[in-house]
């Protein structure tokens, strides 16, 4: 709901890659936002059309043309930018966006892995500068909050990290859980693969149809393997497995591993009450009952459940997100929410579409 | 995003229906709304028990326990009610809610239809009491807005019927079709028919199928009769195809007409802008663009889109709607909006949901 | 089921296009034909290669590699070939297809147009060559089935033609309905459209949503109206919506026209059940029943019923088929079966998968 | 297709349950068995009434009345009869047809569970009598196959046990994983759950979610526990998470176990390929290839892919079946040939539906 404050007070924003979906779940959540105003919607392949060219659902919400890709020019208009880029591409443009004065939310996954050598090894294509590296904070909002106030630069976490460590962190902060013995199995719906075409993605190919890929190799390990060797303290090695869903978004991430402890479903439940209190974006169930995709869609939530089981002595964790908001454009603008030191849920406060 | 502004100010609403697809989506928008405040969610069978027990999405946002259906004491929690009852329940419970001195807006179909002889033809059930019939508003806002304003009681229009005649009537008012060859092809998402159990809402029944139902026979047609014979001054007599999509939400009613003279798409286009420039949720595509149910998913828009053939005479207009928004719980809170004589668009500004 | 009789009286087939999804369904249906063999998978693209490559549901049925399209080779392994190749390809092939001695059943589009001027007004791009044009046999079995009988060469109809000729023609060969009148609103699963990938085929953008495509412009109009007009021995011209359904399978044609007098629900079912008593694959609904598109799903019946509108004068006639199979690969066989001289529904006997 | 062989010389086949899933899924692939002929389709609640009222898609294909269930009756029209009925039906209703001297094949989950104090924990109702639970053979295929020869009660495994056991036993005979470490994520099409309706088959609260259901709780648990324990010869307790595919048809099992010693892809691949090397239903995909449910569908065909992990230690096995033909019907029908002596695959040919 555009434009229910004065306008003076607000910031600026440009928005690279404004074609993709992250782009546009940006422009639909900052639309809504009371203290931020979208200035610049900007595609190097599209610039000087019209975005309800190639998506209608915006046509007289955004009726600028598209921008090109110029730092110098962006800074002019923008105060934030936030760039939902592919990887490789994110790493070339951003230091540029830095020197050029703007605060850059990044979106890709260029800068979260801080080893170069690891993320050339899973991502497959050249690391950006190691300054950059080492300059981007990490805005796992949730349990990095803290570092993200007042900084220019933020990598914004993966879609599944995202779900996964939330539903991790407090059971491996207490020591309740055997960090060796993880086994992640996530299954996301098909908008996390993007806007381009591919069998992957066509429809024909992806209804009714449950199925894995890039199992124990996709890119987001590392990023999930760094951030709990920073929790634990040493290195942790996962077992992950990724599954398509035919459904648009959300993902689910299960979550097996050994408990060091006797613990049941309550004990879980009232640890990570406790360890999320003062965070208004993870809902925590009851015991018993378990989150669904579709009970945070459209939605920053990140919902939690458990199951302890006595007979075998593993917790399973069960953890939902939209991916497109909590896993991408949601989480981005909570950080930007931090980083301006505004209430971290301006703006965001969406009660989740349902059905 | 509730509680943006100052409490003090707001009118207090209550939602009878709070466990239908209607209810919550109520509650969804109005949680947003800067000038309403939800004091009372009430049910009928749930009543005493949270309504997040039933709908998970709600935890953390709807905290209060459903309340039982009383009508001095929603006279006493709230200012407005809205009835997202089933048809033969509204009838019952309306008339003790307006003595009440409660402001209704009734979501089901009991006062649509002015005749109560036509009512019982089509409903199956005994119609409402004829003053009450007399008494309600049509809420079709963007054709009778104005018979709207500072009234006590609205009917808010079904949704084939939104779809179909913000559709038709631009073209009809002109003259430019024949109202004897209106012939509607219309298909709905499952939502439409609620959350009650059945095998036409069992999903692998629905899912990879598409299906007619009730074929000539829908309770909508009279609906949309009695508003076409007022538009043209005569009786209109229509053929109305209903159709199910494997879908959840959305309806398109494609609709075909006999020109009475020369149109091409560019002369719709432009008598439908002017037509609703004022009007902020319809929106015209371009000359041979057609709209999509996806593209105003989780908004209030109706999209509009024409293919006038030369060839046969024949002009198809394809009209777009969310059928839980425009089509149910966003028009009721365009027709709040226009009681209160609020802005007609304040708190449903919501940018479609894509993809 | 393949094998189930002695292999020496089995004519040869190949395939060409047999990675598209007319292929495929091709060599689903014909490996359960008790009279004929598949000697040759064909693909001009993947040549050399498994065909479980790309379709891993193959692996174990289909062993031999793919085959490159070469009429000489073709000729000496098989006796009769499909030709399940895009419009304009199959121009080009079938000539020495012929030539090289081979029977030929054609799934493209290319001809059908009997007239090449209309052929390139539609398909824009250039005809055939008119004597192979005139050749070719139109097989659509239910009607024309006797013309297929020891052909050479068959034009297999298109999906949408298939579904609304057969659910309109006992109407007007009665006399009953005015062609001058006619309304398709027709609707089709995704794969109607092939495995290329493109946005119009992306899951994320076809999932919950129904869209309108080519309203008026689709190339099966001058294919249904050719039809229709030598049925009527006059030129007709009909209206013709087409639109896609969120589901991979099926096509329903909902028809509408005006009466030439009146006639109830029961006439109509008397009428198409005596039209189409010797047809084993047309099945007409009881009066107030109407098929939907699962009914028929993996199957080679069409489904047909009625609503006639006493109000209206006008009738609904509501048909379907799975557009692969009826529409595409099972109508091939069928002809197949015809220009053989066995019995028309000879290995196509499949149960629709329900649900 | 059905009558492809003369009548006499073929076993008839009464279906008790026809109106449920199960039930229609064994009509339609009867229907094509060579040797077998339907004779009685019985359904206590529909008794007298055409089969094709409740599922039309059987419409001209199944013309014989419902039965009702009288085991004297039965016996007298068939001479093999399937129960198709819910668990606590069965166990009623079994011994009185054998005891008719039918021959059985039960497809409930009541004679699963040879501990009748297990079964009642889980199923949480009374256990059959003891004598039968001991008389009725398990029918896993692959694995016990030979003790189906010649019997005359088999209890067809749950569509869970199937895929899961299928792709886990191999390993585990073989000595390659260590059997407590085993961890089952399996998910569902919502056909599992059958034709009831209930919110949780509701098409709105399906489409778009994905949802976990009875962790650690549900009733195949004991199954697969039973049969582990059997061929490990100590007993084994698993991790075993159910959830819910907006798909109908389908079920993945994936599957984590620590390896008791060094292996790759291959070496699970050759491991599995000889291990079913005379089965026609289990296809082992090539090493970096996981199979997908859609390249079962509608087949009895079982596929199975391996990762091998170096990084952990751990193994993931994916296993993949269409639950209703593998499952239940498809499978069963497999235990009717192997009972009869027949070709294990004899009718069950069928090429997966795709796409």
């Amino acid at each position: 709901m555009p434009g229910e404050q004065g306008e003076t007070s607000k910031i600026r924003i440009a928005i690279v890659g404004s074609t993709g979906y992250g782009g546009v779940e940006l422009i639909r959540l900052l639309q809504a936002h009371p203290l931020a105003e979208i200035t610049s919607v900007i595609s190097s392949s599209s610039a000087g059309t019209p975005i309800s060219d190639g998506f209608p659902h915006l046509t007289d919400i955004i009726v600028q043309n598209l921008d090109g890709v110029n730092a110098s020019e962006i800074a002019e208009k923008a105060d934030v930018v936030f760039t939902a880029t592919p990887s490789g591409v994110s790493s070339k443009l951003v230091p540029g966006l830095l020197e050029a004065g703007l605060k850059v939310i990044d979106l890709s996954g260029d800068y979260r892995i801080k080893d170069g050598e690891t993320y050339e090894k899973w991502y497959k294509h050249p690391a950006p500068e190691q300054s950059y590296l080492e300059k981007a904070v990490y805005g796992l909002c949730e349990i990095f909050g803290e570092e993200v106030t007042d900084v220019d630069f933020v990598s914004n976490p993966g879609c599944y990290p995202t779900a996964t460590l939330l539903g991790l962190i407090p059971a491996i902060s207490a020591g309740w859980i055997d960090p060796k013995s993880i086994i992640i199995d996530a299954k996301s719906g098909v908008s996390g693969s993007g806007r381009g075409t591919s069998l992957t993605s066509h429809y024909a190919e992806i209804n009714e149809n449950f199925k894995a890929y890039k199992v124990n190799k996709h890119q987001h390990i590392p990023e999930i393997e760094q951030v709990l060797g920073q929790v634990t303290g040493e290195p942790v090695t996962v077992t992950f497995t990724t599954q398509l869903v035919p459904m648009t978004r959300g993902i689910m991430s299960t979550m097996y591993a050994q408990m060091n402890g006797v613990y049941n479903d309550e004990d879980f439940v009232e640890l990570y009450r406790q360890y999320y209190k003062e965070r208004p974006f993870v809902r925590v169930r009851d015991k018993g009952i378990w989150p669904a995709t579709k009970e945070v869609y459209g939605s920053n939530y990140c919902d939690v459940g458990f199951a302890a089981d006595a007979r075998t002595g593993r917790v399973t964790i069960i953890s939902v997100i939209d991916n497109i908001v909590k896993g991408a454009a949601g989480q981005a603008i909570q950080n930007l929410n931090l980083m301006m030191g505004w209430e971290e849920n301006l703006g965001l406060g969406y009660t989740p579409v349902y059905p």
